[in-house]
């Protein structure tokens, strides 16, 4: 980790310098938050694991032709990136009512949504992440009318996709959230896919009972976080057995 | 299946009057047919194999928003649908060039297309299922422009959808058919999806071995279509064991 140099520390993940120019390494650390930081934590192997499930869902999103930063996984911890100038509103897509729209607007978590509801918050940790409208997005120019279109097109594609993928292993995807970013080719600039898809920022319930597979166990004082994420990886086919014992190890020898 | 009337007896299903008026009772058989019924053959188990598929798939559609006609499965071979006027165009979504496309246009079979390409074919098996444009659709009025929009969205919505529950179970969607309905309610008409999603209208790949698990197995004469069709079943999660056995129990008392 000291070889290169640090470019940004976030909560979950830490951002060096690439190898390439326009390349960076996301590093995924295993601290947990909630509620904004209020809410502060470690899980043993988070880190690893998410990882290794973004990098398996970033792929798959490749295959199906959503544009994304992810270029390949470099080590347990470490993903190779490509650098992108994030756009400061995070898409949050809905199909379950729970957490905060159940809260603002009083609808029983559990409740099925009459249709996929993508929201949008302005990505400031300092104001938590408030809710926003196109037309705030629109009027502070966070991003343009096109840009918005092609990332609500680009959420109910990744929606779609994931709900798929995901009700094959007896998981609802209830709702996550997604941040994109501008890549810049010359004069061009597209908009892609960037940051993490993992379960810190998805809510997963078991088909079968309902249990929470994600990091409202963490919020919620639920126990088993990493027993969930590493459910979810083993159903998706990733970090089979072997892997898991080699991820203890590895987490051993880190610390 | 003598207490009903019969509507329409196609190559691989039988049409029934239904027990309220606007409903159909599709009736699932073991007939094969391929290259526009030259050839023909039985593969016992095929019908009730491909109810539960498409029962699985449409139920799953139904719960991401696509409209569809089916209702319920009526017992091993049987579904319960809504009666809709079938729009006489075939649509063809494929991410990986095989079949009539690699053949039209001279590109290998396995080629990754560099996107989602939808097709249109006019539904008639007289002139064996030509390729239209959408200026055939228009012209010759067998849908609305607004139709079109409304079925090409559809089919890439199912598409994202299936890619990603396959995916999910080691299996690579490279392409498949999809036939849309008008549903009348009142003076409201609304295009839903019909016919059925099963191994006889999709091609479907193992990810790891390259094996075919679709109607191509029968097509070139591969042997193994029940092998097949039964695996996507059993890796869907439907037809555990024990229903196997009841399936081979069913299809012994039919014959
Ligand atoms: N390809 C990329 N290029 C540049 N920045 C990226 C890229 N992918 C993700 N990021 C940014 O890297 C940071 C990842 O760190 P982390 O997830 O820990 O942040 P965070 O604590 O959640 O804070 P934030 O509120 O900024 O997301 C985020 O700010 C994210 O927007
Ligand atoms: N909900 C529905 N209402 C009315 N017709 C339907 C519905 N769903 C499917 N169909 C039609 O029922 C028939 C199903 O039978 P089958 O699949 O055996 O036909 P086929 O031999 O493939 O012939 P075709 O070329 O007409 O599809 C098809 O013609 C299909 O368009
Ligand atoms: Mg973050
Ligand atoms: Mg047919």
């Amino acid at each position: 980790m000291s070889r290169k140099n640090k470019i940004y520390e976030g909560k979950a993940k830490v951002l060096f310098e690439g190898p390439e120019p326009g390349t960076i390494v996301q590093y995924f650390k295993d601290d947990a938050t909630a509620f904004n930081a209020e809410k502060k934590g470690t899980l043993a192997g988070k880190g690893v694991v998410n990882n290794h499930i973004s990098e398996h869902i970033f792929t798959a999103l490749s295959g199906i032709g959503v544009p994304n930063h992810f270029i390949k996984r470099l080590s347990m911890r470490e993903q190779l990136v490509k650098a992108v100038e994030i756009i400061p509103v995070e898409m949050i897509v809905r199909n379950v009512a729970a957490g905060s729209l159940s809260k603002r607007l009083g609808i029983e978590e559990g409740t099925e949504l009459p249709n996929t509801l993508v929201e949008f918050c302005y990505k400031s940790d300092e104001l938590g992440d408030p809710l926003i409208a196109e037309e705030h997005i629109l009027t502070f120019g966070w991003a343009d009318e096109n840009e918005i279109d092609e990332m609500v097109h680009y959420s109910l594609r990744v929606n779609d996709f994931l709900s798929g993928m995901f009700a094959a292993i007896g998981i609802k995807l209830v709702d996550f959230k997604l941040e994109f970013g501008r890549l810049y080719d010359g004069d061009e600039c597209m908009v892609v896919l960037a940051d993490e898809i993992s379960p810190d920022g998805c809510r997963l319930w078991d088909l079968a009972t309902g249990e929470k597979l994600d990091k409202d166990r963490f919020r919620r004082d639920l126990g088993g976080e990493m027993e969930a994420y590493q459910e979810v990886a083993r159903r998706l086919g990733i970090l089979p057995n072997a892997d898991v014992t080699e991820i203890a190890d590895h987490i051993k020898k880190e610390s």
